[in-house]
């Protein structure tokens, strides 16, 4: 047995990143953790700490608990962008939520190491970025979003240049059934109860207006390389098929599983090989008995057609919608404006946007700047 | 580009045959027929040779037209065994029915050569000597069958050890809802419509008994080298799900397409790449809506059960198996038997079977012999 991989946890106390310490710790032979990077909850990051013992630390907040933890156990502190390119790091796991994870993924790629990456920001906002830095550094992206590493699985063994189309499935949110009127008296607490994957606030609720899905295409184009025109969206509600895609001779492979999202984040830090997290409920398709297929519905879910507007128009579209989308969700969680308004806001944002076009760093954040502003002045009932 | 890719096409007046010279006729930059070997249609061949103008010929039957044929194009004629290796072939596609494919297919596998295999008899009655074949020669054996196709396809990329559990569709056949009073009554008319793929008769019943699908998790053993207990069939009665792999991890790859048995071929014959073959419609699971999954019925279809425990006792028993039912079908054809008899005349026949453990291909010639002489002396109505 080869010596273990070494895991750097970016993001260390958010949902993907607690499950990845889950997977490492039922894996100890497979892998070890040797940095640790959280932003405030530094109480948890204290036992983390303490638990898997990591050559290097750092944290957004302070703790009397964190510091006790960090000397008792001889950690290190060095900053989230250092950590990824560390020479003790064989795979860090961006799962840092915002432009957090940037620096860390850039610098890993430009590195040449892989990164298993499940941070949206990223690839939202600086794709194009991402792909530059992978394509000079010869670093390689590995999926975590149970979406994308479904995409990735069945691109193995086959020729790059041969995709049809991506279908990304999508199990319509939680008001998929709704009608528009239903929609508009949307509350904030009915939109933070998701049927299958249990989430954060703000990915709740873009999972509801299928915003979430939208940035999902836009994360497809950048990882898989390929224009949005080749990427569609596909109702799905069982959440079973994670996604499809359909090769130049019109054959089509999809990848199944149990919703866990262990079972992607194994995948992406022991690429090639696939490891077994116990337990490990086999899918059963023929006690499922039916998968359903549809399309999704751009008229009451208009997030999904702005994202990808914003995707296939480029340039600093995408962060301006992704920046539009969060204060739109926040002033909506906070009871300022209604379910609907979210597209809305978007929408006003997106069109009175100035583009840059190939945008460096400073750009992507003047637009997100803007666009946060922008957004903040929309008022409740406004229309593109 | 590169050179065409050179064809053998065994059995070129078959179903196979001639859908793998549409798939050649469609795409003469890629592939050149280079020989021709058919049975009993010498006039039909006759047309192919005339057409495609290969260098070798062979045909079981003779005909004027064909001698005709074959002295206008200048061909050579050649016995089957040596097409399959022939300096010029750089695929043969083995589309003989029965044991007629296995010298071909082990000479080709032998000699090191990639073999686009269509024929189940081979691997159902003879596949440890196929699959030592390909180890010692170094060949390798890509499926036609779309099932096998999908699970080749779900493999690409994948870790030889890590598959956990083949999971094989099967449409169930014509008389997927009848119950045991409607099967005792079906007549050879009605077993001869099947739904979905347009076949030959004995496979069409074969389809219907669910005896078909029996031998393709045989067929899947060999393929790809696993144990029978790893071998699950699924009924999905929209034939668009071509079968799925379960891996060490629990995650599933399915390969989905439309049923057109050309999109099989071209890959067997253009592997690693995938080669278009127009007008080739693209599949939308949107518009289908559903997919169905359930268990298979053996008490109604006993035939799926004494394929897969021939396979999975092994010896000389999927010889025996193979050749009652080839017996019992045509007894069924005749009007001699009834759809129910043809399970209780193979069970009879493999409970009476003495078994050889690793036979040679005497012993599975001399098994397949007795097998037939005692299923044609199973009476109507007869229980195991």
């Amino acid at each position: 047995m080869s010596n273990p991989r070494r895991i750097a946890v970016l993001g260390s106390t958010g949902s993907i990143g607690r499950q990845a310490l889950d997977v490492i710790r039922q894996l100890p032979d497979r892998f070890e953790v040797v940095a640790l990077a959280a932003g405030r909850n530094a109480d948890l990051l204290a036992e983390q700490v303490a638990e898997f013992r990591p050559k290097y630390v750092t944290a957004e907040a302070e703790s009397p608990r964190l510091a006790d933890a960090v000397a008792a156990t001889g950690a290190t502190y060095l900053p989230v962008e250092q950590m990824a390119v560390a020479p003790e790091v064989d795979i860090p796991l961006v799962g840092t939520a915002g432009a957090a994870g940037l620096m860390p993924t850039l610098n890993a790629l430009k590195a040449g190491r892989p990164v298993a990456i499940a941070n949206k920001e990223v690839l939202v906002m600086a794709g194009h970025l991402v792909r530059q830095a992978m394509v000079s550094g010869g670093g390689e992206l590995r999926p975590v979003d149970s979406e994308h590493s479904a995409i990735w699985q069945c691109l193995w063994g086959e020729e790059a240049h041969g995709i049809r189309r991506i279908l990304l499935t999508a199990s319509g949110g939680a008001f998929r059934d709704f009608d528009r009127a239903q929609l508009a008296s949307v509350t904030a607490e009915q939109a933070l109860n998701h049927p299958t994957w249990k989430m954060g606030a703000k990915i709740t609720v873009d999972s509801a207006t299928l915003m979430n899905k939208g940035m999902e295409t836009i994360e497809a184009m950048w990882l898989f390389d390929v224009p949005m025109e080749k990427v569609e969206v596909v109702l799905h509600r069982e959440s079973i098929v994670h996604s499809l895609v359909e090769f130049s001779d019109g054959s089509v492979k999809a990848q199944l599983g149990v919703p866990d999202m262990r079972l992607p984040i194994q995948l992406a830090l022991a690429y090639p090989q696939r490891m077994p997290v116990p337990p490990m409920p086999a899918l059963d398709v023929a006690a499922i008995g039916a998968l359903h297929f549809g399309k999704p519905d751009i008229e009451r879910f208009p997030c999904l057609r702005l994202a990808m507007q914003a995707g296939g128009l480029g340039g600093t579209y995408p962060a301006a919608m992704a920046a539009a989308d969060e204060v739109a969700v926040e002033r909506f969680l906070g009871g300022e404006i209604g379910f609907l308004d979210i597209p809305n806001v978007v929408e006003v944002v997106m069109e009175k946007h100035q583009s840059v076009a190939d945008p460096e760093l400073g750009a992507i954040l003047e637009a997100d700047a803007r666009a946060r502003a922008a957004a903040r002045a929309v008022p409740a009932g406004a229309h593109a």
